[in-house]
C-alpha cells in the first residue's frame, strides 16, 4: 500500500514576531505538527509541509494534485491568502482531499468558504485549563484517547460557533473559565472529509502534547481520500439525443446546441 | 401582526434579449413572481422587487435591514454580482433573514457562498415533463399541494446535485428523459432558513403555474426570521475578569489587553 | 386564532416516595411546569396534564388527537409506560405533533423510540453548578435569555451523550464539576419537531426558575405542529393502472391485486 | 490483515411458498448475496449465513460478537424476529458493527428500531425500469459504478420515505411508472454505519446483477466497523469525589451512593 500524503500548511508569521512563540516553535509551528505525524507512523504517512511565503502558498495545481490530507493553521495572515489558492483548495477537498483545521483556523478563508457560515466565536487568553470531552468514543479519530483529553494552558473558545450543524460532534470542551465549546467536529462536502480541532494557540505548547498528537495522527488517517470525484466542479450538459429516456425537445430555448452553461 | 417583508430579486437580463423570456415575461419575471406573492396573500406579504441593474443591485445596507425574506433570480449574470453585495446578503441571513433561491440560481454567488460546495448539476433544455414528488406531506411548504406537482415543459437539472446533505428533502423531481434531482431542500445556516427550489427556466410559463405559486408562497411564510441574532459575524473577546469563573491569567500571550482577534 | 393545546405528561412518583422532592413539588412537577407555561401566555396556550397512573396513562386515542404540543417527564418508572402508548405517542408525532422531552426523559421509552440509539449519558448528583450556554442566538427556543442560563444545584448529565447528530444544537452545558453535555438539541422526525431539555431533577427548584420557564414556553411555541401528515404510518399499494406514466405489468408477482403490503 | 466477517440474514420464507422465487433462488436469497460477496473479494471477506428458523434466528451473543458487517433481508416475516434479537443486533450496531439493509428490510424491526420513524413509502409490483442515480460519484459505496444502475425490471418504491433525513445521499432512483426515491442512504448511529439499498424484490434476478453486487461489496466495506464501543449502553455514575474538578455535594438527593440509575 502507498503512503498517504500529508501537508501541514502554516502561515508561518508569528514565530517570526513573537518572543514566546519563537521559543516553544523555533522553526514553524508546522515542523513540529509534521514531526508529531510521523512520529505518529512513518510508514503510513510522507509528511510535508507548504508555508504563505512560498509561490502561491506553496500549493500549486501540482503539488494539490499529490496531496491526500492537508492540515491548515492560520491566524494573523488569512487575509494574505490568494483567492485563486482558495478555489483551488475547495476543489481539491470537494474532489475528495482530507482537510484538517487547527484551531484559529476556524477564520481561514478555506474553512469559511467550505462551511458558508459565519465561523466566529468567543474567546479569551488566559492561559486557563480546557478538558476536551470525547462524544462518540470508538470514533476512529479517538482511538487511544481516554474519556476526555486535559489540557493544563490553553486560550479559551466559545460558543456561540458559527458553524453549520457538524456532521458527527467528535470533541466538545469545557474551560476553567466557564465556558464551553464544539471543539472537535466533522463534516462530510463533495467527496472529502472536513475535521476541525480546535487546541492549539501558539503561546502553549499544545502541539508537543501527545494525545493531541494522537488526534492528528487519527484525524489523518479518517480524512484520506475515500475516492476521487474528479468531475466535483462540472455541470455537464445531457444533449437530447443521449437522453436515458427517448425524449423530443419541446418549447422555447435559451441556450443553442452544445453551448456550455452559465455560471 | 405587521406584514412581511418580500423582496423577489432579478438579475432581469434574459427577457430584454431572448423573444421567447419577452414574450412569457414582458415586464420581467420578477414582476410576476412578485404577482404570485401578492395573490397568494396580500394581507400577509408586503412584496417589493429588486434588479441587478440598481445601484448596489437595489441592496443596500438600508434596504437589506428592511427585507425579511428574499427570493433570488439569477442565470446568465452571477458574474455581475458584486461580492460586497453577496457579503451583505450572507450576513443577513445568517441573522436570520429567510432566503428562496429559485432554479439557476443554484449557480449564484450568494448560494454557492451560503453552502460551500459545488452546487453544479447535469442540464438539458428540451421541455420535458417533470413531477415533484412530495417527500415530507404536512411540511409546511407543501401546504396545498397533493402527491406531487407536475409541469408539462421544464428544463431538466439531474443529479449529481453538488450541495451538502439537505436538513430537509421537500422534493424529489423525475423527468421524462430518465434523471431524478433533488428539486426541493431546506437548510439552516446561522440563525437563517434557506429553501432551494428547482422549477423554473425563463422560456416556460413556469412562474404562472399555480402549484407553483403555493409553493413560493408557503415557502416565504416558513422562511420567514424566527428571531434576530444582530452579532452573527462577531467574534468578541472576553476578558480575563469577566469570566462567568474566576480565573487568573497564565502563560505567554499574543493579543494586547482589548486588542480585537485576528481575521 | 384557536390556542395550542399543550400537555404536559409525568410519572408523577417520586413526589410520593421522597421528602425533598414533596416539599418542592407538593402536587407533582407536571403541574408547576403546567402553571410555568399558563404564566408564559395564558392567552396562548391551553394547558392542561396527564399522568402514568390514568387510565391509558391519560393518553387514549382521543386525548392525543387534540395535543399540540406534548411534554414528558419519566424518570424510575419508565419501564411501567405500555408500548401500545409509545406506539400511538410516536406515530402522532410523525404526524406532527410537537414533543419536548425533559431531564431524565433521555431514557423515556419514547425518547429511545424516536431516536433509536441508546440515549445513554454519565451523571452526578451533587448539587453542582450548571451553564447553558446558547450555541444559536436568534433561535425562538432561546428568545429572551441571554447568552447563557445559570442554575446553582442541579444534576450532573456528561458526554458521551448517545443520540443521533442533532438538526440543531440549541444549548450546551458546562458543569462544576468539570464536565459538558449537549443540554438543548431539536431533531426533525416526520412531520414532528422534538426538542429535548436538560435541566430538571426533581430535588432541586428546577422548573421554578423564570428562565428555564421562558424556555418551556418558547418550546412549546416552537414545536407547534406545522401541518398535519395523517398518513405517516401507511405504505399504499399504487395500482398499475394508476401509476403517473402508463405502463404494462411484466414479470413474476408476489402479491395479488389489491392485497396489502407486509408488514 | 484479518478478513471481515460478513454475515448475511435472511427470513428465507418465500423462497419456500412461491414457485417465482423458488425458481430463482433455489437455496434462498441469501446464498446468492453471500455468494456475490465472495465473488467481490474472496480475500477481504469471510462470508456467512444464518436465517430466522436457526436457533435465536442464528444470531446468539457469541455469533453476533463475531460479525463485522451484517446483510438483512426480511419481507413477509418481519413480526417473526423476537425484540430480544432485535436489542441485540441494535447494541452492536451502536457499538461499531456495520449494518446493510435490503429492499423490503425497510420495514424490518431493526431497521424501525435505529431510525425510530415510520419507514413507509409507496409500492407497486409491475415489473418496471428503474434508473439509480448515483448522487456522490468518488463515494467508496458507488466505486466502479457509472452515473446510474439500470434494473430492466424491479418492484416500485414511491417518495414519502419515512426515514430521519440521511447522513449521506448515494443514490435516488427514476421509476418507468413515475415515481422517484432515495434507494441509497447512509446514517451514522452510535459508533455504526447502516447502509440502506433499495433493489431487490425476490421474484426478480437482482441478486445476480453485477451492478447490485458491487455496490454490496463497496458497501460492506464503507461499513466495516471503524472501532469498537463496548460501553455503547451504558450510563455510568461519576462519584462526587471522582469529578474532574473538586467539588462537594450540595442539595437534596435521589440515589443513594453508589446505586445505578433508573432506566
Amino acid at each position: 500500500m502507498s503512503k498517504l500524503r500529508v501537508c501541514v500548511w502554516h502561515e508561518f508569521v508569528h514565530e517570526k514576531k513573537n518572543q514566546t512563540v519563537k521559543e516553544l516553535y523555533p522553526d514553524g509551528m508546522h515542523t513540529v505538527i509534521a514531526e508529531g505525524l510521523r512520529e505518529y507512523d512513518a510508514d503510513a504517512f510522507e509528511v510535508s509541509t507548504a508555508t504563505l511565503q512560498e509561490p502561491e502558498h506553496g500549493l500549486t495545481e501540482e503539488r494539490l494534485a499529490e496531496i491526500d490530507v492537508l492540515l491548515w493553521w492560520g491566524h494573523c495572515a488569512h487575509g494574505d491568502v490568494s483567492d485563486e489558492v482558495v478555489d483551488r483548495v475547495q476543489r481539491r477537498v470537494l474532489q475528495g482531499m482530507g482537510l484538517i483545521v487547527l484551531h484559529s483556523g476556524h477564520f481561514a478563508k478555506i474553512f469559511k468558504r467550505l462551511l458558508g457560515t459565519s465561523c466566529a466565536l468567543k474567546w479569551r487568553e488566559a492561559g486557563e485549563r480546557e478538558r476536551l470531552w470525547v462524544c462518540n468514543p470508538g470514533h476512529p479519530i479517538v482511538e487511544g484517547i481516554g474519556e476526555c483529553i486535559e489540557l493544563e494552558q490553553t486560550e479559551m473558545y466559545g460558543e456561540p460557533f458559527g458553524i453549520p450543524s457538524p456532521d458527527e460532534q467528535i470533541f466538545i470542551s469545557w474551560f476553567e473559565g466557564g465556558e464551553v465549546f464544539r471543539s472537535g467536529c466533522t463534516w462530510f462536502r463533495g467527496n472529502g472529509r472536513i475535521f476541525y480541532f480546535r487546541p492549539g494557540h501558539e503561546t502553549y505548547p499544545i502541539y508537543y502534547n501527545e494525545d493531541v498528537r494522537k488526534v492528528l495522527g487519527n484525524a489523518v488517517k479518517w480524512a484520506a481520500p475515500q475516492g476521487n470525484w474528479a468531475g466535483a466542479m462540472d455541470a455537464p450538459n445531457v444533449p437530447v439525443e443521449k437522453a436515458p429516456e427517448p425524449i423530443t425537445a419541446k418549447g422555447g430555448s435559451l441556450h443553442e446546441a452544445g453551448q456550455a452553461g452559465f455560471r
